[in-house]
C-alpha cells in the first residue's frame, strides 16, 4: 500500500492519526540531535510533505538524517494534523529507508540554478519547483485542449508528420530520407533520384497539418489536429523552436465570425481550466516568474475580445500620438510594438481580421473587396499574436487563380482542389502554437523552458 | 442559427414541430413527382437524417430533385416525429438551398468501393459510413487515452520527435537532414560531415519516447507519452505503418506487477469507454466489418487477465497435443500460432512475463535467475500482442554492464545513466501501438484503414 502526495495533501483531514506509506525524493534534509525533517515529494503535487523522524523511533535514525538530496526514499508514519503551523499536517516516522542514493555531485542542489544550467540538465529539472510547475500545467493544458473539443463533438485527426507536400510554403522543412548521402543515386540528369527513396519521392517534415485537417473537416464538420510540427529556421530566438506543438481547428458550415467565436471561447476554456487545476502552480509564476501573471490572464478572461479590421487597426496607429519606429502601413504585417500599442488602444485582446491578400497565404478567403482576405490574428496583451486563422477560400475558380498567382504547384494539390469540387462549402480555421501559449499562461519568456527536451538549431540533446 | 445532426439526434424528442436549420452533405436523394427524399449528414454522428421535400413547399422543387450525392445543402424546416418508421423522426423541408455543388464525377457514390479505391481518395474516404466510423472511434479512443491518464493524475509528457539516439536499438530510422544530399559536407576522413548539418550531429525520427519518458517518471512518478514514432522498415504489410502514434506510460514507484494492472485497467476502460460513447459504430462494425467483434470485447472486458511466465507459455506449448510448424523454444519468442494457442490455452487475455533476457532490451530489468528479464507482453484474443512493457533496469553497475554486453553506446546515455545515479527507484512501464489498438476494437485487418493518410513504404500521398 502507497500513498501519493497528491493523495494526502487532498485527503489529510480524514486521515488524521492513521498510518499512511509514501515513497519519494528528498527535497530537502535537516536534522537535530534527536529527530529531523525531510522535505518529500513524489512528483505528483507541487507542495512537499514534511516527514519528521525521531531517534525514539528510528534504529537508523543516524543514516536517515544523512540522506542527501535527491534521494529516493520510502517513509511509513503517522499522519498528524499540525493545525497551527505553515503545513496543515506531516508524518511521525516509524520507519525511513533508502531506495536510492543520490551521490554528492547531485546537479539539482537546493539553491538558485541558472536556466541554462537547467536545460543542459532537462533530464533532471523537473525535479525544480519551477520546471515540476511548468510541465504539470504543459500536461494539464494538454488535456484542457482536447476537452475542449471533445466536449464539443470535435473529432481529433491525427494528420501525417512526415509529407510530400510544403504547400503552405510556412517556412524551410526538415528533409526525411533514407537515401545513403555519401553516396545518393543519380537521374539521367545528375539531379538526386528520389524514386529511389523510401517513399519514392522527396519528403520533409510537416509544417501544418491544416490543409489535411480540412479534408476532414469537410467530412465530419468540426475537427482538431493537435501535434508536432517542425521549422528549419536557423534562428535563434527565444519564441522558436525547430520541433513544436500546433494546435489547428477546422470548422465547416462556418465563417470567419464563428472561427473567431471558437478561438474566443477556446481562449477562456484554458485559462479557467488552468486556474481549477493549477492554482498553486499559477500562484507560484505569479510570485516568481511573471508579476501580475494572474491579473493579466483574469483581464483575458473577462474582456470581450475586441475585433477590427487590419485598416482600421492600421488607422489607429496612424492616429497615435505615439512615435513607431516601423511606420504603420496599410499593406504590412505589424511590428511588436504596433502589436503592443493595439492591445492597449483596443482595451484588452483585440481580433485584427481582413488583412491585405499579398501578405497572406493562398488557401484564405477573398473578400469581396478584392484586396483582403478573410484572415484573422490574436492579440493579447503581455504578448503578441497568440492565434492566426482564417476563412479558407472555397470557391475553385478563385483558389486556382490564387495558385498560380502564388506559383503553388496544382498537380500535387489535386486532393485539396476535390475538396471544392465536391460539396464545398464554407469553412474556417486558426493555429495556436501550443508552447506559445504555454508561455502565456505561465510568464515563461524562453519556449526552451516550456518544452520537455527542447530542439533548436544546433542543439538536440537527450 | 443551425443544429448538428448529432444535436436533432439527442434531443429530437423535445424538438417535434419546431423549425431547424441544417447544413450537411447529401447521401442518397430520390425524388417521386412531387415530393422527395434526401439523406442528410454533416458528419457529426453515424446516423444520418431524412430531409423530406415537397413540391407544395419548395418554390426550387425541380433543382432539388436533381441534387447529387456529395453535394453541401442547407435545409430548413419542421422537425416532425415519426414513432412508427424505422426513424423516429423527419425534417419536413420548408427550405432547400444548395451550398456547394458535387460533380458527375464524385468517387463516393451509394455503392460498394473496394479499400484499396478508398484509400486511394483518403481525402473523400471519411464521408463514408465505414470511415466516418474508424475516424469518429480513432478520436474518442484517443480522448479516452488522456482521460485515464489524466483522472488517475498521470503527467503527459511531448517527448521529441528528432532525436540523435537510436538507443532502443527498435529498427531502422529515418534520417532527419539539412544537408545538401547533392554535395554534402566532408570530413577530412572523407565521412559525411554531420557537424555542418542544422542539429551539429546525425538526427533522425524517435522510434519510442520511452527514455526520456522515464526521466520524467522520475520526477513526477506517473507520466505518459503519447505520440507519432517511426519506423523505416521496408516491409510492407497490413499490420505495419511508416508512422505510427504510439502510447507509452512509465510509472515510478513501481514493479512489473503494478505494471500489468495499469495496462489491464487501462484495457478495460478503453473498451468500455468506447462502448459507451459510440456504440452505433461498434454496432456497425460488429455486423459488417468483424462478426463477434463486440462477443469478444465483452469476454475482454470480463475476464481477469492471466499471467503466466514465459517459461510456463513454452511449457503448456510442449505440452500441447496440437502440432506447430514452429517448435516452442525456452529461449524464443513466439510465434503468432503459438500465441493463439496460448490465449485459447488460458482461456482469455494473457500476460506473458519474465522473458529470457537474449530477446529483449538492455533497459529491462534482470531477474534473481539472471537468465529473465522483468518484461511482460499482453496477448489477447482474436490479435497478438496488443501491449509489451517491461520493468526498467533501476540499478546503475546492472544498467552498465548490459548495455556493454549489448553494444549500446553509454557516452549518449550519460544522461539515462544519470537517473540511477540520482534517487533511482523500480519503475516500469509499457508501449501500446494506437493504430492497432484502434484496428482491434474496430475489427479493421488493414492498418492503412485507421489510419488518416497513412505513411508506408512508397507510399506518401496527401
Amino acid at each position: 500500500m502507497k500513498q501519493s502526495v497528491r493523495y494526502l495533501l487532498k485527503n489529510f483531514e480524514a486521515l488524521d492519526q492513521q498510518e499512511v506509506t509514501v515513497y519519494g525524493w528528498v527535497k530537502s534534509n535537516r536534522a537535530q540531535k534527536a529527530f529531523g525533517f525531510i522535505n518529500l515529494n513524489d512528483g505528483t503535487a507541487f507542495d512537499t510533505l514534511q516527514v519528521v523522524y525521531e531517534s525514539e523511533f528510528l534504529d537508523n535514525f543516524g543514516s536517515v538524517s544523512k540522506y542527501r538530496v535527491g534521494s529516493a526514499i520510502k517513509a511509513k508514519g503517522i499522519l498528524t494534523l499540525t493545525p497551527n503551523r505553515r503545513d496543515p499536517f506531516e508524518i511521525k516516522a516509524r520507519e525511513v529507508e533508502l531506495i536510492g542514493d543520490s551521490s554528492e555531485d547531485y546537479p539539482i542542489q537546493p539553491k538558485r540554478h541558472t536556466r541554462e544550467f537547467l536545460r543542459e540538465n532537462a533530464h533532471l529539472r523537473p525535479r525544480t519547483n519551477l520546471f515540476n510547475a511548468v510541465f504539470r500545467v504543459r500536461s494539464i493544458l494538454t488535456h484542457a485542449i482536447h476537452s475542449f473539443f471533445q466536449e464539443r463533438d470535435f473529432i481529433h485527426v491525427a494528420t501525417p508528420i512526415i509529407t510530400a507536400s510544403d504547400a503552405e510554403g510556412a517556412g524551410e522543412t526538415f528533409g526525411v530520407s533514407m537515401l545513403d548521402i555519401k553516396n545518393p543515386p543519380l537521374t539521367e540528369a545528375k539531379e538526386i533520384d528520389y524514386s529511389k527513396d523510401f517513399f519514392q519521392k522527396k519528403t520533409n517534415l510537416t509544417v501544418s497539418g491544416q490543409l489535411e485537417a480540412e479534408a476532414f473537416a469537410l467530412s465530419f464538420r468540426d475537427v482538431y489536429t493537435f501535434g508536432p510540427t517542425f521549422r528549419a529556421e536557423n534562428s535563434n530566438t527565444k519564441t522558436h523552436a525547430s520541433e513544436f506543438w500546433m494546435l489547428e481547428p477546422e470548422i465547416a458550415f462556418a465563417d470567419l465570425e464563428d472561427d473567431m467565436d471558437l478561438a474566443e471561447k477556446m481562449v477562456k476554456y484554458l485559462i479557467k481550466y488552468i486556474k481549477e487545476k493549477a492554482p498553486k502552480e499559477l500562484e507560484f509564476f505569479n510570485r516568481f516568474v511573471e508579476k501580475g501573471l494572474l491579473k493579466k490572464l483574469d483581464y483575458v478572461l473577462n474582456s470581450p475580445f475586441v475585433r477590427v479590421t487590419h485598416h482600421e487597426a492600421v488607422k489607429a496607429l496612424k492616429e497615435a500620438k505615439k512615435k513607431f519606429e516601423n511606420t504603420p502601413d496599410f499593406n504590412e504585417d505589424f511590428a511588436t510594438e504596433h502589436e503592443k500599442y493595439l492591445v492597449k488602444h483596443f482595451g484588452g485582446p483585440v481580433f485584427i481580421y481582413d488583412w491585405p491578400k499579398n501578405i497572406k497565404a493562398f488557401y484564405m478567403r477573398l473578400n469581396d473587396d478584392q484586396e483582403t482576405v478573410a484572415a484573422m490574428d490574436l492579440l493579447v496583451p503581455g504578448s503578441g499574436e497568440l492565434i492566426g486563422g482564417s476563412q479558407r477560400e472555397e470557391r475553385l475558380e478563385l483558389l486556382e487563380k490564387r495558385m498560380k498567382e502564388m506559383n503553388v504547384p496544382k498537380e500535387e494539390l489535386q486532393w485539396y482542389l476535390d475538396l471544392r469540387r465536391y460539396g464545398s462549402c464554407k469553412h474556417a480555421g486558426y493555429g495556436m502554437g501550443f508552447d506559445r501559449m504555454l508561455m502565456y499562461l505561465t510568464g515563461i519568456k524562453n519556449i526552451r523552458d516550456v518544452i520537455p527536451f527542447p530542439r533548436t538549431p544546433r542543439n538536440c540533446e537527450f
